[in-house]
């Protein structure tokens, strides 16, 4: 099942919505499809979005504001949601577990490794659809907010060979280290912290030579800024291991998408650069 | 009572919430504003945005994406719900009467007429409110969407000392002959149509000799064009009476936001013009 079920016309382009047989998932996904006019004329590169915790595929198309700048650059902005949905999948009674909240791994443990294998779905079954159903080219990039964040930096630095560049803003970016990661990671992996290592954009920097060039966007009124995102632990990795991050701090902003939208067209000419 | 409720950083300013006694709707209401950062040096012209059936103030600022422009030219943008609220206030079991759906009038007919006195609110309280909370200069717009364009051309040509220019997404444009219009003004107004007129900017611009910029942008892919919408008729009133009336039809285009955030940039531009 692939199915076109909305199409909108926003600035030179078409805001889309498909819903999907998601086989790594064992559920049907909505997915948001961004596609240029230009897109008529040749196949484009692709930016994926990685939503954050409670969201699903359109908070970011409906609040940041990205079309404009993706009509005007010609790249295709693929958003996924956030976690495996619909009856039958395992949900928690939590804003940062479940339905919602599927931090981009792929589950180990009960109730959740049935259908909570966001890691997989995104850097294969969803490259291989939009391979599929729209007119990418072979390039693509990375990018999200808080937990789509930590998924975006974590998951380019694990499949480099997938993304030319990857950017974040308001990243968990520690998540081993914070409440938010530390209780997603051990129901979805197990108490063991270890298991936990591959899921961090910091461990990650240590562990693998990346040369992926890598942004990230933080307001310094985030609220969570000290207690979940540590973006300071991912500035010291990446200096200690010289992976190319570029780091911006923005005083006065705080965690919402006013945030995301004010500074997205910066984030896709960062990343335009490296896809042409 | 006047607070303010809420401030996030967006653009190069500030995205605001207050909440307000309104004396001439009996109730408290929320009123979104956008303030650039150029209000810290000078007071700046404010366009107040009407929004449509079923939206509060938060719709169009969450997603048209106007703080990016209203931000580079300094204008302040006004953002009041769109009927009164709350507990004790009349509602009805319909999207398109009742609470969301205040329609820019003074109701005279019970239950409506203790609160529904919008077109009061918005061209009397809602300014004075704003000269006394706001770095408002003495130079005004008023702009909209659906029902809230039909309550920016309407307000705009009865009030037309009050507004430098006015204009509209999608403008509910002749009501007194649309289901949406004839339902709520009766309701409101009473069943007779003559106490309609003063409620249709058609009828209006066959009255007053108008002398207002005005701008209409209309999607011709909207479900609502010939039903409910009716641009022509605002385009022959205005061609008959020689109103400074700009139509722009656009292929493709719904009745979204997606519409809106697509010709915010051309609007607010047309509105700086006349404002500066």
């Amino acid at each position: 099942m692939n199915e076109l079920i909305e199409s909108r016309r926003c600035f030179n382009g078409e805001q889309r919505r498909y819903r999907h047989r998601a086989n790594t998932l064992s559920c049907d996904m909505q997915v948001s499809v961004y596609l240029p006019d230009q897109a008529k004329s040749q196949p484009l590169p692709a930016v994926y979005w990685l939503s954050g915790l409670t969201c699903n595929d359109r908070n970011f198309v409906e609040k940041a504001g990205a079309q404009r700048i993706a009509s005007e650059l010609g790249l295709i902005l693929i958003v996924p949601d956030t976690s495996p949905r619909g009856e039958g999948v395992a949900d928690a009674d939590s804003d940062s577990l479940g339905q919602g909240a599927g931090f981009y791994v792929n589950a180990t443990e009960q109730p959740w490794r049935a259908h909570y294998q966001m890691e997989r779905y995104v850097t294969d079954e969803l490259v291989q659809w939009s391979a599929d159903t729209l007119p990418v080219n072979d390039k693509r990039a990375i990018a999200g907010h808080s937990m789509g964040g930590h998924g975006a930096l974590t998951l380019a630095l694990k499949h480099p060979h997938l993304y030319t560049s990857a950017s974040a803003f308001s990243p968990i970016s520690h998540p081993t280290e914070c409440p938010w990661g530390q209780a997603a990671l051990s129901a979805y992996l197990g108490e063991d912290p270890q298991l936990w290592l591959q899921h961090d954009a910091c461990v990650l920097l240590q562990s693998k030579r990346s040369h992926i060039p890598m942004r990230v966007d933080q307001g310094l009124a985030d609220p969570f800024l000290t207690e979940q995102l540590n973006p300071q632990a991912l500035e010291k990795a990446a200096q200690v291991h010289q992976a190319p991050l570029a780091m911006h701090y923005h005083d006065g902003f705080d965690h919402s998408y006013f945030f995301v939208a004010s500074f997205i067209e910066t984030q896709l000419r960062f990343h335009h650069h490296y896809l042409r």
